[in-house]
């Protein structure tokens, strides 16, 4: 019987223990996709305690308190502080198996030195523990990434964002992890959202350009993704409900967003050509530039009224959408490739189901001299877990070359969730130690300790092309 | 090398092992969804030997035989007894790793003391043996039920059942086990079937409300709950082919009513507008009285109709929907919650690859003070096997609370299947046994054994209320 | 740590160990379903080098070498035989866990006998070796599947194919493995396809019957059928992008029939209804005939348009479509089934989650004393690897009979790829030993080394009911 979460934690065998703690342990962190605040990042923000930096705005912490019955005010409401988190370390006990208790855990081990099991006997002590190191400006946003061996953060931006906070970051000559803008233009092609038109005419402004046609639309959202590819930015990013391909001529899309910004209905097929339409066009415009492409699909937000209302977006309440990825994205990555268009693209689907669509799938687009240019991203959100980790790995594998897999990420808000790449990595180099202990690949660690590095740090800097190595 | 099914059967190590034999063996069994007759109940039925037992109306078992090429005649057809029983002991021996294989053999051991295995060779051993057995009156339906460690039974009752066989049972003061009704409105919100306008008739007559409108249909259906919650109904249960949401207002589903109880054709839409509205209006009833609403979605029935015309209902020709349940049950859920009138509800799809998509969306719905208030249901029917019970139990644990689940149900016509509680529990034990021996929790059986037990028995008492402790 | 590959690759224990070298690996190899070409069989074609062999046209590599960033001209274009080799050699090592890494390993070793390792350092070795080797007549085609202990091998064959290769194989004496046609009429009823209207020309051509009506359609492929079947066909084989039902009248059928040959628009409907329309009869005529249906659903060809055009179908550019089985295959199974003319059935899906609803569904249509009358096909094209193989047993246990599978099939190009029925019995092999050494199974090597042979086989033998035992 192994100790709970001891040198070896998620390792079995010499081949697994070997590639993690010789050449994966290590590696750096390029954290690529994440939803750090700049504003925070900039400010060197510090915490209160540990229910703000755990409990302020992380909704898993929040879905597991609610699964253990508890109200309301101790998750988003105006409960004490020391309440909630009383709360809290009374329903994580009963998460058995759940990624939740290895994160808290591997929190407080490698933030606060904490060895202890967190549960309601413990609540108070770690409480005091953690509040204690909190006041230390060693615990501030800065020094945690530094901290976790971070090299570059890309956060996740909206096109009409100035990134005056990404600016600032850069010129604090103290802080030498470079913190980039990522595009998001979710809105931008969203006209069935409330938002709509007011963004559009956000748009309009910050990029001087008055948005009437979609021709428009597409040079003021072209000025401003020069201007964050100026700021260094090299990952764009799109949240699509679900996979689409409704193509239609220039005269009949016109039509449409001139309709989209007269807020007259559009049916289901005006909605499908829009985004489909706005796909083909920065898809175009990111190759041309070098970009990466990142498709992240199925997600069916909002789903309690009462809680949005009270608690707004990301509060918890979402679930994977079954229909959300399907094969008809190969038609939408034909289109591109067809004139040579076709970016760099991550595909990540919320549904694991869709990982071997999107392992044959991506298969049909690689080439060009780029090794994995078409990535299928690492398990994502609710699929974070031991088995979605190690069913993702495992598909990969199956279907194409795990050897060119950009690896993990955080997609975090939170300032310590770094390990995360930890975990990562020990079922990476477990997966790949079994095959080593089964026979099923020679033990040359050679070229499997160089593999663990790649897939754990390098391939990454690679694909993305950021001038660290 | 483990000897089969030996004492330490499906558990992998000192930590399953433990968990099982000092804390979940010994747990009652709370059987609060199964398919009893309470008519063979009341009358203490005894069995004229092991086929009538086993192969009466045994679906699971009259599969076996028909892969394995069994002529129609031993199955549902008038072969003797004795040629059924041989013709499905040649098969079992060739179902390895079917599940059927170890509920037989737990059978044979736990009711029939019989250690031997059954095929070719001992059949007629076998054969013997239990029928010898079975003339004893301990093997009376009652008796098998008191050998189990049942503390309470619900079965499966529709609306317009008298519930004379429950009361009768409640009346025998030498069987202290209670037996309650479960509600299973299926037929009164399905306009398409035949038995339709009969099944309104005589739900009129029993409640007393003549039906012309939703609205009686509503106060009808109101009558009858009342009826049920004085006799103990705690559970409700729907069985759905497709999960849909369509609204209507109060005309639309009155018109929409008015032409089902005229036999006019109803279009798709009509259809999914009376289920719609008929389980949210159920739903609310439910929330109003404290009952539980089971979901069970996903069967497509009756696919072989030569069976079907000579065998009937339930004559294992059935298959998943794999288009049952979907992402929009979210919408039905959130229907209810937005009123604050959301029932205690579990969910179950035939299609183990919803399990991700359950665990997702029961997430947005929990809380009020209720632990795992929105159940994922125990792996059912087709998933009632090692990896399926294996993959539900993960499932809950990457995504929620496996402490709060409320386990297993046999979900059975047979008064022997309750060894299919100690296949669940050996599972359970052995996943949560595996995690400790792994180091992915520690090895504290204080806490591991009080939740292996509140999910064996404690957990689902509590969460139906029943006052059995 | 077990040694790379070793004797017992993928054998976890002493009944695996056992199971497969007392009882699987000597078992003869039933080739029932390829790709492999009459022609080249009949000319007993001989191999320039191994690129020829590996890299001809074997699009599993080419998607290989794609994934790492290799221009196409190493793949599908005209660059040297060598490089060609050298730049797969490069690309193998990355794909840790890729069933190819196996199956270059395992033909280098059974055709080759080279034990080492494939790479960047020795592919020059390995280059000299094989071409040496492949100048020996004994590596020509007709040797290599006699060295790969082939009894029968089945091609995949067009109607109006005359098979006068299958003829010329059969008289060469010397040669005394039969090769014999299967019957595979996609073109046939695709009128969406553009050579459509060409090849009901020529199936007119070959039949002898003008064909203008749906009726002449029928006449004419029954003769071809009745010509395939005095061939020694036993086998069909349809690939269905979807599973449909869509029934109509003759008169309807005949409408859309007559539209289809003047090239008329068709609806999807009118698709739908020419499909299922052709298979019901064609599924009618398989049972008179006591042919055997195979049915392949849900592959997305042709995806990278590019490619496409510069190398043609089978180019390695398909994927999964989610869509393309579904429940309603039942439906057709069973309008088949209602006269009692549905035919031995075996169906793959290239969706993998697709295992438990092709599990539960041929569970519906068993029986007419035949073991295993419907049949899942073993893991299909992308499945071919060690996950899919052990997932799809592992369903067929669950779910059914796995005693009664029928096991293993190529469905390959390469003459050579017989070291997958290796690879398929070491998994299988390792799964029922698993269940002995776990005790879900007694350790009775005679029944289970018997079914082991069975599943290897004897049961295919039986099944389409080769003279060979």
């Amino acid at each position: 019987m192994k100790k709970f979460m001891d040198r070896n934690f998620l390792l079995s065998g010499f081949a697994a223990e070997k590639l993690y703690h010789d050449f994966a342990e290590k590696q750096p962190v390029l954290d690529y996709h994440c939803h750090l605040s700049p504003a925070e990042i900039a400010a060197d923000k510090t915490f209160r305690n540990i229910t703000e930096l755990w409990l302020g705005g992380d909704h898993y912490k929040w879905r597991i308190m609610r699964s253990n019955g508890a109200d309301e005010k101790y998750i988003t409401g105006d409960a004490p502080d020391k309440d909630k988190f009383k709360v809290f370390a009374a329903a994580l006990p009963r998460a058995v198996g759940n990624p939740m208790y290895h994160w808290c855990h591997l929190e407080l081990r490698r933030y606060f030195g904490y060895d202890g099991i967190l549960n309601e006997k413990t609540w108070e002590e770690v409480w005091n523990l953690c509040n204690e190191k909190l006041k230390s400006p060693s615990m501030s946003a800065k020094n945690l990434i530094r901290m976790s061996n971070v090299t570059l953060v890309c956060t996740t931006d909206d096109p009409i964002d100035d990134l005056h906070y990404h600016e600032e970051i850069a010129e604090d000559k103290d802080f030498n992890i470079r913190v980039l803008p990522a595009w998001r233009p979710d809105l931008a092609m969203s006209p069935e959202k409330e938002g709509f038109i007011c963004y559009i005419d956000k748009l309009g402004e910050v990029s001087g350009v008055k948005i009437h046609t979609f021709d428009d639309w597409k040079k003021a959202l072209v000025k401003r993704l020069d201007y964050f590819t100026e700021h260094g930015c090299v990952l764009t990013d799109h949240g699509l409900d679900y996979a689409e391909f409704e193509t239609a001529d220039e005269e009949e899309m016109e039509d449409i967003f001139r309709r989209s910004i007269r807020r007259e209905e559009l049916s289901t097929h005006d909605l499908q050509v829009f985004r489909t339409m706005a796909m083909i066009f920065l898809g175009r415009e990111y190759a041309a530039r070098g970009l990466v492409m990142q498709l992240h699909y199925g997600a069916k937000r909002e789903n309690n009224t009462r809680i949005f209302e009270a608690a707004g977006a990301n509060s918890g309440i979402d679930c994977i959408n079954e229909k959300g990825f399907s094969s008809q994205t190969a038609d939408f990555l034909n289109a591109l490739q067809m004139t040579g268009e076709l970016p760099k693209t991550i595909i990540y689907s919320l549904n694991p189901t869709d990982n071997v669509l999107i392992g044959t799938m991506i298969g049909c687009f690689q080439g060009d001299g780029i090794r994995g240019k078409i990535q299928q991203g690492a398990a994502w959100w609710f699929n974070d877990h031991k088995t979605g980790i190690q069913d993702q790995i495992n598909s990969l594998a199956n279907l194409g070359i795990l050897g060119n897999f950009i690896g993990m990420l955080t997609d975090s808000r939170s300032f310590i969730s770094y390990p995360r790449h930890e975990y990562f990595r020990r079922i990476l180099c477990n997966y790949i130690g079994g095959l080593v202990e089964n026979g099923e690949y020679p033990d040359d660690y050679e070229v499997l300790g160089k593999l663990v590095q790649d897939i754990s740090y390098h391939n990454a800097v690679k694909y993305f092309g950021f001038p660290l190595e």
